[in-house]
């Protein structure tokens, strides 16, 4: 299948862009740097260094022996939007290009600004693009978990049927999202949602949990290929940060009482959904809604595995609760479904004890990139 | 009270300007012109001329010897609005920046790009300066009761209970617009809850449903005083249009089977509405959510009422049922909610013979200004 993956140099997005290029489709990737662009700004850069875009198709190409194909500029102008639709005419678009970090988008107003602006504008074109370029190709939508916020009832995959003063409808699940970052994402699904009912757009919006991990199939043991190890406040995700403090004798930096819970999945499992996802279209007018997690921990629960993972590799591990620099629960009801993905075929990866030594294994490697005044930024969430 | 009004040359923006200052309020009126640009370049133009802001500002300082201060300035430019903020430092914040038509935002992708991006990127440009600069302030934003669209179930203002799988919760009425115009107001919505919860801003939402009528107490019979009187598919409101079609002679252009029901006001009642919400402010940290409409009317009822209107002025309406242009139900269960602004204390103007018989009137007196070529423009929907 034609492969058009939007935020190809990110997280996922290159990843994607690997395992779907190892499973036969045929990959464009297109970026335009910003995330690189604002961990230099705010002098967060990962852990270790990560080849460029075209660097990294040449270090694939030469693995696989496999293509992928780059273009880099700014989805968020139309332009450049168009040119790419236009030349690689795809039949299935990926979306992941947006500014990907919840305190990111609460440091300041521009941050914010920029936020919004960037991923609703993102979204807005790849909207048009594919109504003007490829009607019939399935946009698969990198949501996230966290639309929902934690309310007091199940959550559901996406759509909820309501009985109110007996009479029934059926609507999207209702959102509350705890970052500006988050809001965004529900402000996509919305726009997602209105286009698809107007325009019959076909569209799989996939509400993912936080992602942990590094390694996957296509990239083996080669850290050339392997995406930006983020351990900063801003731009890491929670395992991830706590597996480089641990390397570094920092304290864990667990915000408050640390029940806060989330539904987790390994960055291997992540890359299985979105490939089930576009292997697996959606009709015309249909807005599928997945949710993509596989286990669910509390902020404890990961420290307490760290700790314990650090043990079994010789480091010793502490805690340090800091008072909350956001605005969330810190014990709360959570009981999200999430049968869809499954039902696809995915093959869960559990966080195992191997998973966890694995990820520490790889940190103690690069042990010598730490910049530990990179840990804790202080963004908070209230003015 | 120091009233910003952010929308202050528009259709209700203008009205309100006076109604706020005929009732003792100290009023800033800020707008770029959006409304009047975009009517020239579709050739949209109103009925009769309407004066600039700082002609209408002499007109009404004639009239009722009160200042309202006019500033011109694009509010999806953080400057300018910073500018406003921290000259006027207001109490209160009326915000109706916005590309207000449905059809405009349905054209083509230019125009939607810019409601999506203008209406958005004002109420964002908004939030983050009331949080700077006027952080007591009470922001009353125009919503619409679009928002909701049409559901099976009857429609709460604002918030619904739902109990699922035998637990609670309280969440945002769910919403489905029927245009790209309405989600904007459904984006602005989730973007303002954000915030509410977040920083504890105070704001008042108001779902409002179509507005009708040009004279209140503070234009009297001047129609330099009025608003915009739009005929046009574009930019006027249903019955507006209708009252123009009436007495061009132009069958009455009811969309399908004309069974769209919407919850009506006068302009007199938006007025009262607006100045309640704002002399009643919320508390901070809550978002209010209230219904502003006085009567519900389908499609059909309103061209049967300009009928009869016409036939007592004797005038011969038909009406013509056009093939739907736009992608909505036309039999649809409709119970909206609408409590909250009757116990603030409004004393509602119903659509009485009457108050028919003085819109036609009106209508009459400028029927030379009448371009039969703006009453249908074909704009679509669908792809």
């Amino acid at each position: 299948m034609r492969v058009l993956i939007l935020g190809g140099d990110g997280y996922i997005g290159w990843p994607t862009a690997m395992h779907l290029s190892a499973h036969g489709h045929e990959v464009l990737a297109a970026d335009n740097y910003l995330r690189r662009r604002l961990m230099r700004e705010i002098d967060c850069d990962a852990l270790f260094p990560v080849p460029n875009l075209h660097e990294r198709a040449g270090l694939w190409r030469e693995r696989s022996g496999r293509d992928v194909r780059v273009r880099v500029g700014d989805l968020d102008d139309w332009g450049f939007m168009a040119e790419v639709f236009e030349e690689f005419r795809p039949e299935s678009v990926i979306h992941y290009a947006e500014q990907p970090s919840a305190p990111y988008s609460m440091l300041d107003r521009r941050a914010a600004d920029l936020t919004l602006r960037n991923n609703l504008g993102v979204t807005f074109n790849v909207i048009h693009a594919i109504s003007q370029f490829a009607p019939d190709a399935h946009l698969v939508k990198l949501g996230t978990m966290g639309e929902y916020g934690t309310p007091n009832i199940d959550i559901e995959e996406g759509w909820i049927e309501i009985e109110h003063k007996g009479r029934k409808g059926r609507f999207l699940f209702p959102r509350a999202a705890g970052s500006l970052y988050h809001t965004t994402k529900v402000l996509d699904t919305d726009l997602l949602w209105f286009y698809v009912r107007t325009w019959d757009l076909r569209v799989t919006d996939l509400m993912q949990g936080p992602v942990y991990g590094l390694a996957t199939d296509e990239t083996g043991d080669d850290a050339r290929l392997m995406s930006f190890l983020n351990y900063d406040e801003v731009f890491g995700t929670v395992l991830n940060r706590f597996m480089v403090q641990a390397v570094a004798g920092h304290p864990l930096t667990v915000y408050g009482k640390g029940g806060q819970t989330r539904g987790y999945l390994h960055l291997k499992d992540a890359l299985q959904c979105v490939r089930l996802a576009v292997e697996n279209p959606v009709e015309p007018g249909a807005l599928r809604v997945l949710n993509q997690f596989v286990e669910t921990f509390s902020v404890n629960d990961l420290a307490a595995r760290v700790r314990e993972s650090g043990a079994r590799l010789g480091l010793d591990v502490t805690v340090n609760n800091l008072p909350n620099p956001r605005k969330e629960m810190e014990e709360h009801y959570y009981n999200p479904v999430h049968t869809g993905l499954l039902e696809l075929g995915l093959k869960p990866t559990p966080l195992s004890d191997e998973v966890m030594d694995e990820m520490l294994r790889l940190t103690l490697r690069h042990r010598d990139g730490i910049v530990p005044e990179r840990i804790v930024r202080g963004v908070k969430w209230r003015r």
